[in-house]
């Protein structure tokens, strides 16, 4: 008999959910059944700036990414950077680390990349500083192509 | 005759806008002319977790906002939140310093709300604990209601 109470939890859940729903016509919102709460949530926004740290780089560009319930936001690409970043199981060192392919001068320009946010519920704030545009070609990887 | 730099930065602004969405089919992304770089980016996202601190707070619900060159994002109601940060020239002190008409009991049963990223391209970090869920009705304001 231990699974009754689940099902009964999942029941009150469902007619919570639909009075939740109902509620947010109102002025007060549903706060506990947001998208259903069936995953954890995967929202990031990501910057590239000219700089050497993230305090002190001006912003020159940012996006948001959203990856669940499906890939979107205002990054030009969301379905190949949640890929590559569900490939990596979110591990931001694991794309801005990758083997450089090219030849690069080593001229000191850098560039500063951020991503803030939350990855299926655990925050997340990582900062890397690229030495300059050619070596940022390969480290950007489709997360931070944008 | 001080206009001239200033249009002709523009004009050139416009040809290199266009190379670069060209470029942008082969491997080698935009890099400087993302949405024509003619405003300021407002990527932000926002999260709230029941906790104390946002470093030990546990994420419940997160969202992305964006409020150039539209309102949108994951958030409810993208246009009201960017409303409100607008009226408030992006003072998130201010939304969640609202007045509170409410009677609320003490009870301390902490809700952490954070937002992260950029605010018209200054980078943003910003975190406030509210007493309970009752105190937080009306500092959540638009920006924190999802």
């Amino acid at each position: 008999m231990r699974y009754i109470p689940g099902a009964l939890a999942l029941g009150a859940a469902l007619v919570l959910g639909s009075l939740a729903t109902t509620a947010q016509a109102a002025d007060t919102p549903a706060q506990t059944f947001r998208s259903g709460g069936l995953y954890a949530p995967t929202e990031l926004v990501m910057t590239v700036g000219q700089g050497e740290t993230r305090e002190t780089a001006t912003v020159e560009r940012a996006v948001t990414l959203s990856c669940t319930p499906r890939a979107t936001g205002s990054h030009p690409n969301p379905q190949a950077a949640c890929a590559q970043l569900r490939s990596l199981s979110g591990d931001f060192t694991a794309v801005t680390g990758a083997t450089t392919q090219r030849v690069c001068t080593k001229e000191w320009d850098p560039i500063v990349v951020t991503a803030d946010g939350v990855w299926q519920g655990r925050r997340v704030s990582y900062t890397y500083t690229f030495a300059n545009s050619c070596t940022m070609m390969d480290g950007q990887g489709s997360v931070f192509r944008f």
